[in-house]
């Protein structure tokens, strides 16, 4: 594997999970595998998670992280080909990716979706850039349309947890103050169709995800008909895809309730806002995987890395 | 030992000075203690010293130091039990420890108080916090109330430059242009009424350290008459403690000078406004002892950290 | 070596490159001579190349690089002698320079100048205060007037890319939209009077730099008749030395063209503004070294870092 940007490539579901549970059970194995390596981490936007348990993924296979919050520490960087640069960005990303390149052996980038120009969102200009000018392997830490670790995670999280052979997982939209992105929706969608469970989607109308990503997967718009025997219940807000990047009038409930879910194991992505997307009983319930979904980024980051490094 | 949060942890600070010596005779002796372990140092304030010095801590015991600057790095963070999280906040405390419990071995946590609202401060929200939601173990790195690190230093630096048994030791203190906090004074305080030495107070009227803290060390009013036979002149501003976080009039110059002092050895936990808290004269004389404070710094946090890593 | 902050630090050039390239070709080789030392990276200013070429030439040589965001991590610095801090800056350079250097080996500095009091900026108040006042090595990572790293990384390229005993090398003054600090001019053109390489400066009328700098380099006002026969072509802005820190007009058109370059070798220090500075042809072309120049950053920071470790 050279870059790992999508849940795509992932090329056997199955497979990953047999080998990131190998590495969660022995995460210092391959300490020597990333000796004298840097990862570069560069975020365009903030990060708790993805930050820390990145790197922690990184110190595992003996590598050296090197952070650099773009915006911050350096100056705006400009996409666009063929510009006369004599506006707000100083660097081309031409530049920025092939010198990051001339230090880091890894490099993983941040960098979220505009939410208002859904075409330059989907043509994932920031995550392509890198990969078509830098010289080293890109891990995405979530861009415009997907957040494969976090997808990668939360397959992980299913496979330790479910006690039957095929447990029905329910993607459930929830409610929220803000616009967000579709990111960790479309990959955990794309993550549960490569996986033997059954899996529906359930979201208010008019906030369907793009039809690319959702293919044949059912979606209801009735959330208490999605939850009928369900196992898993991962709960995720998202904007509406439709109507770009808006927050739409919803008339019926979603909030996540102890109610509604009854034994089902709650799922999120975190950092999520208690009693807007769940209430409190749920998260604190034993039922909630959140932690122990956060806990698995690291080894999920860290499968990702391996198999990155041994194909150096 | 497992969380070092207040002078208070310190069992017997004679042993606990004698064991920081060692470790400053010979830093690198237990640089095995921390391989493959994490320290995460989340700073909602700055910070220069404690940012430097605890890393050179960690490092110095083999540990891999992972800083974040709460406020840019990542988002709000939510304190309080059971609300509707849909304002500034993005992230529940309940999560954010928990998850940064995955991730890092120790947790060191920097966080300054309100000074608006005293009830708060003293219920040290932010640090008790994570002492009850992350399941690793919490340093103080200054909270609302208290820098027992830094208070540690001070005890090591005054055992160390002490010519006598029973030194006399001031806190006085000084003008400064701003409302700072109490944690610095409280700590020092703390850590002076545990040690072999005969200890005052002086502070203007109206500028009396909580009766909590102060307990019955003499407190003066008249700067002159608590610097009389004074071995070590301790400097520090601190708000109003009863008009809570206001600066008062003051009448009587309290700068600190080599008049007032004469062959005292000056301290200060610095930052330190030349001039305003202090004259040049003090601080470029052989008698201050801040940068060896400084320096000592590296030495109290090594040895939180080794007692908090034997003990994991 | 002590300190690393002008070219004029580097007594004979020729042994250096010599010495950069042995550290090139082997970057691994003094892994054990930086260990159990750290590299305190203070930045004043931003920075992308300098922040992850300096971490990695720490890294390979074994030490532990500590970055620090000067303003945003810490507080306003006072350089003033003398002065009642009771303004915007917390603390002295004098301490700060001092209690930095208990936690770190060496301290490496990036500090921009004013552009608006050259004497200030010719003084070299930040970088020669750490000096003053540090009781480590200090490098410079760009200061008012000098970017020595940078230099020295010139001088290395060129000298791997000559294709003849005694290269014609240009420093041609290129358009930009804001105005730019003189240290990389004035670090390029030292490199190139110490090389045995035939050197002029090309720039518009009012853009000379300092006397003190070019001495008896060749200056030309027409840049066609200085890119005549060039090997090596170098662009860099920098705003008026006469008329400090302004922009001027500038009748011609200095943006560097393939036209104008021909078969010569492009170099810039990289970040550019393309097609201002210099259009997409060059930079996209086989004769253009950013790249590498990028690279080389490493190991110029890494025979520096190398001498200084030697000479502790």
């Amino acid at each position: 594997m050279k870059n790992y940007t999508s849940i795509k490539d992932i090329e056997n579901i199955h497979n990953w999970i047999t080998e990131a549970k190998k590495v969660k059970a022995n995460p210092l194995a391959n300490k020597n595998l990333g000796k004298n390596k840097t990862l570069g981490l560069l975020f365009f936007n903030s990060s708790l998670r993805t930050r820390l348990s990145t790197q922690k993924a990184a110190l595992n296979l003996g590598m050296e992280p090197i952070v650099m919050n773009v915006s911050g520490d350096a100056w705006g960087i400009e996409f666009e080909d063929g510009t006369e640069m004599n506006g707000n960005t100083a660097e081309h990303i031409k530049e920025a990716a092939a010198v990051v390149s001339q230090y880091c052996d890894v490099i993983a980038v941040r960098a979220f979706p505009t939410l208002t120009d859904k075409e330059k969102d989907e043509s994932e200009q920031v995550l392509n850039s890198f990969v078509k000018y830098a010289s080293v392997p890109i891990v995405s830490m979530e861009s415009a349309t997907g957040h494969p670790l976090q997808g990668l995670t939360d397959a992980l999280t299913i496979a330790e947890n479910s006690l039957k052979k095929k447990p029905k997982v329910v993607l459930s939209w929830a409610p929220h103050i803000k616009a967000l992105p579709h990111a960790v929706a479309n990959s955990f969608t794309q993550a549960m169709q490569k996986m033997d469970v059954e899996f529906v989607i359930a979201n208010p109308e008019g906030y369907d995800l793009s039809k690319e990503i959702t293919k044949d997967t059912p979606i209801y718009h009735n959330q208490a008909q999605a939850f009928k025997d369900a196992d898993f219940i991962y709960a995720k807000n998202w904007s509406s895809y439709e109507s770009y990047g808006q927050l739409l009038d919803v008339n019926d409930n979603w909030t996540i309730t102890k109610d509604k879910i009854g034994d089902a194991k709650f799922m999120h992505c975190l950092p999520v806002r208690r009693n807007v997307v769940v209430e409190d009983a749920v998260l604190d319930s034993k039922n909630s995987l959140v932690i122990e979904q956060a806990n698995n980024r690291t080894y999920a980051a860290q499968l990702v890395l391996k198999k990155i490094l041994e194909n150096l």
